[in-house]
């Protein structure tokens, strides 16, 4: 029985040929993380073990809690029974406009709060993205094989999602892997904020399905461009064209698909303008 | 552009060959949804919209606003401009008790409600499974392949998960495909619960991999065990430790692999008794 921060042998039985026979699987850990701000709480989530305050301070700046890493006064990861409890202490005019910004998103319980005004409210307004920087295809593909080759975790699990950051102009950043897939994207947004590394000189690239909120995620960082193994879904297709976002999904090979915001891949525009594709 | 309430075509570039050519792809549809009970939102999710009364049931009940579906008194899906909202009425008495649940479970913002203490809150106290239905292994790998000749929308999409229910002595009951994973398993709980079939006379099967909130779903259900294509993490092996679910996944063709409470599946009792499986 082996361990690590991120990852756990564990025995079990596989069926194989007719047999149930003994072996042992490496599976990732996973805990219960808090992230509180001023002591309050402001989210519960089942999270990777490592990285901890790269998640805290991607979160804060992708939910806005904070513009710049410069507004986090404190971070500690506390150990509790229960989980861990990754404590941010912002500084004192950013922690009055933060309880001021909780009053008003959040009704208090049974003030009749109804599903309509919750679904608008669960939807940011986001950021128009301008990052001007774009890549070629074959720098895109190579991205896709570094990051591939990085996943450590995943090799030894297969149950973890990675997201990376790598610059148009340099090597790969970054690369984190989480049980969830949000959290691997908040954990390089955390990561480049403490380096000073500027979102927008880069592009990013994930493993799991696009879902829109990873596109939310983007476009708080200010990336342009983000590329995915797996495919998008219809909101995260609309949302990237609101953001701005080129969205490029179903990367296998050499060969990807590209569904919004063509400006930013080399040699796309002209393909582009021979179909109706959806523009903000 | 052919659209559906699951699917929808959509424009895209692909990348072949070196070059960029136009093509199409089916993404799947993906909507804000809330659950409101009582006029109050419970909860807000990205969801696929379809089969959002069995979403709302199973939910419920999973989440334990009601024991049984006879505590639902009107349920209706009224679309917004923002999403859907799932409204449930509760049967009178019932609708004290959440409202009251509700004041006991959640602080009001700004209380101070520390992140040690929402972690504690965060892990539900799970009923021991106690379903004593046993299946061969065969009747498993059979079960893997309706489910995967079922997944309509996956085919389509590449985006979405499934989640199956399959009676012990009989066939698959119910499969239901989301882009959200828990979503899946929830609309599964609330077919069942309308149509009066007994989560304990059968088995979940599920496309992805198995994290700790889809254990706690199926003990909620009261089924015995799960399987999944995919690997499981660390915490929901312990989970399923603790609520006595027999835990099976990365299904292959005719081999798996199991985790905990080996008594379900036979001729896995007396493999198992030569390893440190957990216990409870």
């Amino acid at each position: 029985m082996t361990e690590s921060r991120e990852s756990r042998s564990v025995d079990c039985l596989a069926f194989r040929g007719g047999a149930f026979v003994r072996t042992a699987r490496s599976v990732p850990a996973e805990q219960a993380v808090a992230i509180s701000v001023g002591g309050s709480t402001h989210a519960v989530m089942m999270a990777t073990p490592s990285h901890l305050e790269d998640l805290g301070i991607g979160l804060a700046l992708n939910e806005r809690i904070v513009e710049t890493v410069s507004e986090i006064e404190a971070i500690e990861i506390v150990e509790t029974e229960a989980g861990l409890d990754c404590q941010i202490r912002l500084v004192p005019e950013k922690a009055a406009t933060y309880v001021a910004r909780r009053r008003q998103m959040t009704g208090p319980v049974g003030c009749g709060l109804c599903g309509v005004e919750s679904l608008e409210l669960a939807g940011p307004v986001l950021p128009r993205v301008n990052a001007v920087e774009t890549i070629a295809p074959s720098r895109l593909v190579r991205a896709i094989e570094e990051m591939a080759g990085a996943q450590d975790l995943s090799r030894l699990t297969r149950a973890v999602h990675a997201a990376a950051f790598h610059l148009t102009d340099g090597g790969m950043v970054v690369l984190r892997e989480d049980v969830g897939r949000h959290n691997a994207l908040d954990k390089v947004a955390g990561h480049l904020a403490r380096q000073g590394v500027d979102p927008a000189k880069g592009f990013i690239t994930i493993t799991s399905r696009v879902s829109v909120e990873l596109i939310q995620k983007a476009a708080m960082m200010g990336t342009g461009l983000i590329a995915a193994i797996s495919a998008p879904t219809e909101l995260a297709i609309a949302e990237a064209v609101a953001a701005n976002v080129t969205l490029i999904a179903v990367v296998r090979g050499e060969e990807f698909e590209l569904f919004t915001v063509p400006e930013r891949m080399e040699g796309a525009v002209d393909a582009a303008a021979t179909l109706a594709m959806a523009r903000a």
